[in-house]
């Protein structure tokens, strides 16, 4: 889809903000976000990519033992490791469709003081309640431990109020949101990341950021990105008709089994197509076509690739390069 | 002076980079770092500012005790103390023009593990010169200390051979480099910063800096700044001549004694002007000139302000604005 035309059009008039340091504070950008998600701005803390928010705040809790449900996006491991810390990987259930079990995490986390949970999650797109996530938040504040939800893929569900945590960071102070503004609103290249939490860990966040580490561009997209309400509902709109006209598509293929989509990329089994998941992204590749080869990820059989959403015509040309494999 | 109008072209007609991923390894940025350094490309890492890559080095070497010549750039101080180490102030001598003394080194340097030269010192403005730091790096690898020499405002002197020690950096395991190329290229807005150490030490940064640290527009103004030529060189003539116009007009105003500057700011002390160094900085931002109260640097009496070299109009501005305050 790419970004939005305004954050485009706000680069280009403002590209004379390069002579000047970028706010230390994002006070625009936060203020923004705090209008957006309706947490006040102490709760607020702007990063260099969500993946440095996750950085700075392994090294300010410097957790002992983490639990992490895998497969789910590698940063939170890397992570917990330079801290120091070490990783406890909870293994999610290929056969239920990998859904993340609230009962599984409280028998495993009993030693563990910080818990991360991808919701969506990446690579496979599952979803885990609101419900869920507050009962986890519940007792994991009984038991003294923090629970770190990324949030980074949530602007694509359609009915978010039901999963996301966000507007729940007031009332739990062991609650911290990762938030990104780089995948919903396109622009991955720019480095935003937001992170949600009680008003001590952002403050001393701030104090162990470096002072000036969102660019002056990150800035005004994100700032930009927020106000575009068109740009936001045509994207949620287009996103949820097109995966699930894709994920039709690619369920009607020989060998491929998709995992069904709540986000902007589905997650596909190509285990009886007779390739290998490296095989396939090679040959879709050769074509131009790049979608994730996922035999890298923990506790996942090497048979998925992940897809992502993109403009209708590029789908269909995945599609077609696909049904050729099929045909093997 | 603004930035280089190769820069701004290269943002421009590159817009759309912000919907992809930055390149992790800043590939054709650190090529142009090379061939500009005359290092090999293992030696050099990219960063979201030098303020990135010192608290990256910080937390990989984890010092003990850092002396640090002051009144200087204050990341460094904050950079020692969030890793867990503690700092030592090496007092400049305000009698000797605050110049750096290698024999002062010697005798401070003994519990210290490290040392931080920033060459031209910010705020004073002072240059150490290339045979005393190869002395002073030739003696810390005797006694097992690394020496970081910061040289973010290098590009500004003009017989930066005397002074540069960036390409000994493949002779000196102990030594590590900072540069900048937002100051010279005036783009801060964007940061980027570059480290230039031994493949060792390069490689664990990588390890622990986050993939993605250098957003899109960083690494293309980058490297378009540093393959602009022409630029450089009018830059260099331009700051040359116009510091020296302004120091010399400043030196013949009553009350005001700059230091020679030999980069894009001028050291002032304004002890006999009979206003304090922040009720000047309030007067001067009252008519819309914003000049550098140095009143909170470490070891320095609050009687200094630093004044950036700017175009020659802007220049002149400062120029008339202080004779009304000499004439209290």
């Amino acid at each position: 889809m790419g970004p939005s035309v305004q954050v485009v059009e706000a680069i280009r008039v403002n590209i004379d903000t390069i002579t000047r340091y970028p706010d230390p504070a994002s006070r625009v950008l936060r203020e923004t976000v705090s209008h957006w998600t309706g947490l006040p701005e102490e709760m607020i803390v702007a990063g260099n990519g969500a993946v440095e928010i996750t950085y700075l705040l392994m090294k300010l809790l410097k957790p002992r033992l983490v639990l992490i449900p895998a497969p789910t996006f590698s940063e939170y491991e890397i992570a917990v490791k330079i801290s120091g810390g070490c990783v406890k990987d909870l293994p999610l259930d290929e056969g239920r469709g990998f859904a993340i079990d609230k009962h599984e995490i409280y028998s495993s986390w009993e030693e563990c003081d910080l818990l991360f949970i991808c919701n969506p999650n990446n690579p496979t797109g599952v979803l885990t309640t609101r419900k869920d996530l507050v009962e986890i938040i519940e007792n994991a504040a009984q038991a003294g431990k923090t629970v770190v939800v990324d949030e980074a893929f949530m602007d694509f569900v359609r009915d978010r109020e039901g999963f996301t945590v966000a507007d729940l960071v007031p009332q739990y102070d062991n609650l911290f949101v990762l938030y990104s503004l780089t995948k919903f609103f396109a622009i991955p290249g720019l480095r935003l990341g937001i992170g949600l939490g009680n008003p001590g860990v952002i403050d001393r966040l701030n104090q162990i950021r470096d002072p000036w580490n969102v660019n002056c561009f990150a800035q005004i997209a994100g700032t930009a990105s927020l106000l575009d309400e068109t740009y936001i509902k045509a994207t949620v709109a287009y996103v949820s008709a097109e995966k699930d006209r894709l994920f039709g598509e690619i369920r009607a293929i020989k060998g491929f089994l998709p995992l069904y989509p709540c986000v902007n990329y589905i997650f596909i089994n190509i285990e009886e197509t007779g390739y290998s998941s490296t095989e396939i992204c090679h040959l879709l590749g050769q074509q131009g076509i790049l979608v994730r080869d996922c035999s890298s990820y923990k506790n996942l059989r090497p048979v998925y690739i992940r897809a992502a959403v993109k403009k209708r015509e590029e789908n269909d040309r995945l599609i077609g390069a696909l049904r050729q494999l099929g045909r093997k």
